[in-house]
C-alpha cells in the first residue's frame, strides 16, 4: 500500500471517479486536505452528501431543485409564454449565469441519438408537449452537433403545426474568437445566420 | 442564485476549494455526482470524512499513517541503516509506486526558504538528527528547486560530520525527454552528475 494509510487509499480511489479527476490530481487533492482543518474537510464532505438527500428534478421542467417545483418555475417574474428546451440541467445553470432569459426551461435529459439507443420516448418529449397550452415560443437551446441539431429539427416537426414559433440559438463565431481558426461548419453557419446591420 | 438549489450552490462552492478545481470543474462534478446513485456520491463524502478522523502523522518520520507508527517504519523488511529525506509525505507515495528504495523516510514538512520565512527550526531537522544513530546513509530527496538545493547543503553540513553518508538524488534529464529541450540548468547537473559506462 503505497500510502500507508487505507482511508488515503481509499480517498484517492473516490475522488478519481469525478469527472476530469486523475490519479495525480487525486492525490494531490487528499494531500491538500489533509493539510486543511478538520472543518474545511468536513464541509466539503456534507456538501457532498447533501446533494444526495437535498436535489431533485422539478416535476415540471426537470431542473434541480430541492422543492417539487423549481424557483424558475414558481417565480411570477419569469415569461410564461416561452420555454427553453435544453439537453440538461447544466446547461440551465448557464443560460442562467448570462441572465438574460427572462421565459421558462424545459430539460430534455439528453438528445435523439439513434447510434445509443436514445429515441423520442426516451427524453422528455412528452411532458413539453403537454406544456405548450399557453406558450408562444419554444427557443431549442440543445448543443450544436449533430445530434443536436436533429433533435431540434425533430422537435420543430412536432411543435410548428401548433402553431408556435420554433427558434434555434443562433451558430457562429465565439465572440472574441479568430476568424482564421473557425471550422468551415461554423462559418458556414455564421455566414447562414447573418443579420442586417 | 442560477442553480435553483442551495446544496447545489454548496457543493459547487466546497469543490472549488479543492486544488486545481475552478467553478467550471466544480459545476461539471457536481452534475456528474446528480446523475450517479446515491450511493456512488455517498462514498465519495465517506471517504472524505473518513481522512479527519482516520489519517494522522506517523510519529517516526511523519509520514501519514493511521496508527502511532507508519507501516514503513514498523516494517521488518525496510533497511533500517538508509533514511530518505523528503519535503512532504506525498513525495513518500511516488517514491514507495517506485517500489526500488527499501529505507526508511524522513519527512521535513516543507524546505528552507528565507523569504517565506521558513528557518531550520521550522522543519522537522531536530527529530531527523535524533534518528541518526544506527542510520549509515541519508538520501536527501527535496526538490530540485533553489530551496531544495539549499536544504539539501544545510542537512549535508549538519549531518556530515556525524560521519553518515549524504546522498542527493540525482538530476538530470528526465528519461524519455529530449536533450534539445532540456534547460540550460538541468544539462548542466546532467553532465555533472555523468557516470562511466
Amino acid at each position: 500500500m503505497p500510502y500507508s494509510s487505507s482511508a488515503v487509499e481509499r480517498a484517492v480511489t473516490e475522488l478519481c471517479k469525478l469527472p476530469g479527476v486523475g490519479k495525480k490530481s487525486a492525490q494531490r487533492m487528499v494531500f491538500f486536505l489533509l493539510k486543511q482543518s478538520p472543518q474545511t474537510v468536513k464541509d466539503i464532505s456534507t456538501a457532498l452528501s447533501e446533494l444526495v438527500y437535498k436535489v431533485r428534478f422539478c416535476s415540471i421542467c426537470f431542473n434541480v431543485t430541492e422543492e417539487d417545483i423549481c424557483d424558475i418555475c414558481r417565480s411570477e417574474k419569469r415569461d410564461r409564454s416561452a420555454i427553453c428546451v435544453v439537453e440538461e440541467a447544466n446547461d440551465i445553470w448557464a443560460l442562467e449565469r448570462m441572465g438574460d432569459y427572462r421565459g421558462l426551461y424545459h430539460v430534455l435529459g439528453g438528445v435523439l441519438s439513434p447510434l445509443d439507443g436514445i429515441g423520442p420516448e426516451d427524453l422528455r418529449i412528452k411532458e413539453l408537449l403537454r406544456r405548450l397550452d399557453s406558450v408562444s415560443e419554444v427557443i431549442v437551446a440543445t448543443n450544436p452537433s449533430t445530434e443536436g441539431e436533429a433533435t431540434a429539427l425533430y422537435l420543430a416537426k412536432l411543435i410548428k403545426p401548433l402553431n408556435i414559433k420554433m427558434t434555434r440559438i443562433a451558430r457562429g463565431i465565439p465572440v472574441g474568437a479568430d476568424l482564421e481558426f473557425a471550422d468551415d461548419l461554423t462559418l458556414s453557419r455564421a455566414l447562414e445566420g447573418r443579420a442586417e446591420l
